[in-house]
């Protein structure tokens, strides 16, 4: 079931009793101080009984730099991979156990201890699942009937990361639609009639959009004289987009050098603030 | 001592020196085992400096049911707050410090302590935005250009979980398109010229689709009566969705009653296993 491994990488164990996404992504927050890409991260989910503990413990051994990090959430898996790791001087990370530990002293009811309780199909579920159908429907302007529908619409100019970050909202259970703004084409009425709140304005530098429109047309293979990418078109479309902005009255967000994670950030606060 | 309040709600604090999203994750993660919707969790984000932390703890001081989740990058805040939690009796999990150390144990070299550099603009950054922007043009198989462009198709009847499954492995940097299958309209002719191992067949039992468009019926107002969702209507499509599938002979999996993480899991060990 584990593929052994090259001898001189480094080798990340995520040891998870249900899929393993919640040490994936710790591990790869931390990783990325290491700058190492040239380190192994392997998932081993689904580990829900002593023999498959085991059989991990025995394929650390024979890995030469390994560290196993563990969310597991059955306690008794969990003690004997930890026991099991200590006795072989395996490096090991219990990130789920501390946790387990420290949120029971302030929560009365006992813990379910069921693996894979995070991804139960329940409403909230359901929600996420609907958001991100809802980005999709809506995205790029396709069906004005969305704006009123959304809790949050999302306008600028093309490549302000409208659509990324419609769907980084949308795993907030936030429903977005998002709408590019270009001089030729007038928002539809439906804009102007939203409470301003629910609209949030992405503003760019004209300097960083013409980077990104250059190296988008790189990407795509085209020239790069094109119009689309003109210091003179960008500056127009900015304006357009400002004027519109000014005009609806609301909040706006500077996304030039910001990761879509950090303008989600920035929206939820405003949303939150503004109670929209 | 904490005084326990029993009418109060728990508070958990995210604290972070970036946006605060790793905590947030892992305290959800953690949470949902305790079936517990009223706990509030606070997400403190972008705390670089030794007095943001004091402001913390008197926060926490003033709380009475709380509990503190670290994520600090930096050493020297994270051991400020880890101290003054410890000298204030206030309950901490550090869910970086440990994992960072374990990682020097195997990493020659050292960490950059760089708060939010999980969320730096690179290549792999724009992989991911490209991958969704990807998975929301070549949705529901609006343009058959996308199905060679892709890393992995998914075809199925409509309600598989297509689209939001797409948006999943899009996080994991896999441009996906997906095709909605239906018998009065053929596939594109590229389907069939794809390699068998990029496409994946999305299943589905008869009575689980019946169930989950009844419920997309009532969901849109509609009446449940309609072809969409009458038994015999779904058998015709699934056989016809099956015999699509086995004249590509693509792997197939079924969705029902799976989270959509858990089918993403699958998608991706069976590309593992087959080198898509």
């Amino acid at each position: 079931m584990i593929i052994k491994d090259k001898k001189s990488q480094p080798v990340v164990f995520a040891v998870s009793d249900s899929i393993g996404e919640t040490a994936e992504l710790v591990i790869r927050a931390a990783m990325v101080q290491f700058n190492s890409d040239k380190v192994d991260i392997r998932k081993v989910p689904y580990v829900t009984d002593n023999e498959y503990v085991e059989d991990i413990i025995e394929e650390a051994k024979n890995t030469a730099d390994c560290v196993i990090v563990c969310t597991i959430i059955l306690p008794e898996v969990r003690q004997h991979l930890l026991s099991l790791a200590e006795q072989n001087q395996i490096p090991i990370v219990d990130l789920m156990g501390p946790m387990m530990d420290t949120f029971s002293k302030i929560i009365e009811v006992k813990p379910h201890l069921q693996p894979g309780l995070v991804h139960r199909i329940d409403e909230d579920y359901f929600k996420k699942i609907e958001a991100i159908e809802f980005a999709v429907q809506y995205d790029d302007g396709k069906d004005p009937r969305g704006l009123s529908r959304a809790d949050v619409v999302l306008i600028g100019v093309s490549r302000t990361s409208k659509t990324p970050l419609a769907m980084f909202l949308a795993h907030k259970r936030l429903k977005v639609a998002n709408l590019r703004l270009v001089p030729e084409v007038a928002p539809p009425d439906e804009l102007f009639h939203l409470p301003p709140k629910t609209i949030i304005g992405l503003t760019i530098s004209p300097e960083k959009l013409f980077d990104i429109r250059q190296e988008r047309l790189k990407a795509l293979g085209l020239s790069t004289e094109a119009t689309y990418a003109q210091l003179s078109r960008i500056m127009e479309e900015i304006e357009y987009a400002d004027m519109i902005m000014e005009k609806i009255g609301c909040p706006k967000i500077d996304v030039s050098n910001k990761a879509v994670e950090e303008i989600a950030t920035s929206i939820l606060e405003i949303i939150r603030k503004g109670e929209v």
